[in-house]
């Protein structure tokens, strides 16, 4: 029964958050962001999110004053079986619906049970009570169902309906619901401005080299915007287009899209959800260039970024986590008169341990990555964030000296990214 | 200038996120959560949190609306040099305060530029104009100051003043402002119930088993009250009190811990922020014990975790990630007739290869795991998530097999986790 019309230009949504956990800061509210971005990309505003606790007061006010200003508000959470489940009897108060027995749903929530072998607690049938004439959404993956509530005005002309959306708050069953049942709906009440966003995103560059270079579009007003947001050894430049159409909003951002590529060049890897490790692993795999690595600082991270991406084991051979210098000499066949002369953090070491993975994994490349996470073993000469990167290929052997800044998560983190781009740009330069 | 002052039994808090880039979804709203963790734990209840877009007209509202319930509104974000940064001037008119420049900010604004060799831009100008008799906020790690505004009232008695704190809305700049000038106003500020909470961590056993052991405790009501949450090898049990004093509060919390210790015993590993590579790291480290890994399926993850805690070297001494069953047989000596007659995910593979990581690295432990993370690569007989974590000891060598479930990330990070948890028990048994 899809009987949402689009009936007027813009609609107007607002999203209510229910649960003490998130007033109390246990729980950050992924919810709220996840349908933000699905009325986003509807083209629906969403102008105002409010979170509230398992109070009904509180929550009746939520609810009553966002019908009062938005054509659609969305409840995420309190459908649970407990007592502090309040959703369903709010709901019911504030839009004037008693509650009614669903027998179908009663049915679906007993066979759950039953497939579970274990008999329905008396507490779940509360769950099979709706507000007088909602539309319910089955829950395939948790007991509570959601529901979607068409609210008709007595008072003024038929386009001021509006609508209430009640979904389980646990984010797991949260989405699967929206995809199946709510966005379908949606996509036929939707107003004619569409939101669409796509994200550039660069590294081995600053933030602020990025900005220099795009200063004069993040400063662009109205259909077409651009914003840069900074992460450990990543920068992304996100594009977002308000359009009346899908393919005008595309052509939009195409636009912008190709003003930072002609400036930005190859410091840009990849687009939306991409990672480095995909481009990069799709890049050898391509090339048909096998690597190995020899992590000091990183202590496996690289090789777990890698490995995050399934056919990784097409390209990636493996190699050593060369903690102690023991391990550094007896594996990698550094020599102990290099880690005496230089320190284990050198350029010198680094170099031999890129070598001696490659021999001892007999790989195309060999990474090494040697430095100080920290938070102490730095020294005037060698601080903290010191970190020293080799590739060893058929070609040679190069090397990099790169101070970063942060705590030990971060200066790992930026490592094993500033290594993924020696190896985007090998692939680029080969 | 600490003029808080104790004067009713509670305090009444809201919190207002500024920013559009929440209203779409782009950013998951952390700095409410941290600001209600803040505030629950000086015993300011939170009863709304509000995001409204960078929209005077909006956020006019969520400080009016906000004021007319709460003793205390934050708001956060907004305040920034551009022209999207509207907190300034909406604080201004939503209280009826006048914008005032404060000569001293503008100075310390312009030195912050001086020091970056950087004129500063006219736009920031802006920043040290704060609402009449604010006290500011200074931001040590950004331009954009933050301030404390009193509202006295005419009407009512002197305890009905209400007080409006604006934050920047960058994490970075926020916490650091957050601890320096806002808790200790907060402190004498604060009612009579504090809020605590404590977290139990097991590991080793699923949420059902975990709820079973617990399930009366779970349905408490009133000042002390019990959750559970699973997360990928892991079940946390969360204790929140309610108590007038920190000593009272912790001694509810005691009573319950005590019953939950006596029913879970060893499966809980922790407490609150504590992960199982640090415990795991402690105990290596008290019993003198050194650990090498062999890493097949995690790839580098288990090496990774253990060396995100400072001081690992004492005890890890690296490994080998032996990605290729080449690299099985030459580093870590798995005969190849083994390999040929089990297949590389195997008890047997994974028994040579703890063995031959413990020799290779001269480690007392050697821990080898082999595995099929997916997606693809599964057969009936050897399905996706199915692994064996071998442990191999001076005493011999143990081998379990798992069969987990989810993606490949997830499995992974099972993965690890059982075999760090494999860790703690053989420290627990010596």
């Amino acid at each position: 029964m899809l009987w949402f019309i689009c009936y007027k230009q813009a609609v107007d949504a607002e999203v209510i958050a229910i649960g003490t956990e998130l007033l109390l800061g246990f729980v950050v509210n992924s919810d709220t962001a996840y349908l933000s971005r699905v009325l986003a990309g509807l083209g629906i505003n969403c102008y105002r999110q409010v979170t509230v606790g398992d109070n009904p007061e509180r929550l009746g006010w939520a609810i009553r004053s966002g019908l009062s200003r938005a054509d659609l508000v969305i409840t995420c959470g309190g459908l649970g079986p407990t007592v502090d489940d309040i959703t369903l009897e709010t709901v019911g108060r504030a839009t004037g619906k008693p509650l009614q027995l669903h027998p179908e749903i009663l049915r679906k929530i007993k066979d759950r049970f039953r497939r579970l072998h274990i008999s329905m607690p008396k507490a779940n049938s509360r769950q099979a009570y709706l507000p007088e004439g909602a539309i319910p959404f089955m829950n395939d993956l948790g007991t509570a169902p959601g529901f979607l509530l068409k609210l008709t005005s007595d008072k003024q002309p038929a386009t001021s309906d509006k609508f209430l959306v009640a979904l389980p708050g646990p984010p797991h069953e949260l989405i699967p619901m929206v995809e199946k049942h709510l966005i379908p709906r949606l996509r036929r009440f939707t107003g004619k401005v569409m939101i669409q966003s796509r994200t550039l995103k660069a590294t081995g560059v600053t933030e602020s080299e990025v900005d220099k270079e795009v200063r004069d579009l993040l400063s662009l007003k109205g259909s077409v915007t651009l914003g840069i947001y900074a992460h450990p050894g990543q920068v992304d430049l996100r594009i977002t287009a308000k359009a009346a159409s899908p393919a005008a909003g595309r052509k939009l951002i195409r636009q912008i899209e190709k003003k930072i590529r002609k400036r930005l060049g190859n410091l840009l890897y990849g687009t939306d959800e991409e990672t480095l490790e995909e481009v990069v692993g799709k890049d050898l795999k391509k090339k048909r260039i096998t690597l190995s690595v020899a992590e000091s600082i990183t202590g496996g991270l690289i090789g777990h970024r890698i490995t995050e991406v399934p056919g990784s084991s097409d390209f990636f051979l493996g190699g050593v986590i060369s903690y102690s210098n023991r391990l550094k000499q007896s594996a990698l066949d550094v020599p102990e008169g290099l880690l005496k002369k230089y320190g284990a953090v050198s350029p010198q070491v680094a170099k031999a341990m890129s070598r001696g993975v490659r021999r001892f994994a007999r790989s195309n490349l060999g990474l090494g990555l040697t430095g100080i996470a920290g938070p102490t073993g730095g020294s005037k000469k060698k601080p903290v964030g010191l970190v020293y990167i080799a590739l060893s290929s058929p070609a040679g052997t190069s090397v990099y000296r790169h101070q970063f800044s942060g705590d030990r998560t971060t200066i790992k983190l930026k490592a094993s990214q500033a290594a993924l781009n020696m190896l985007r740009q090998y692939c680029l330069d080969t």
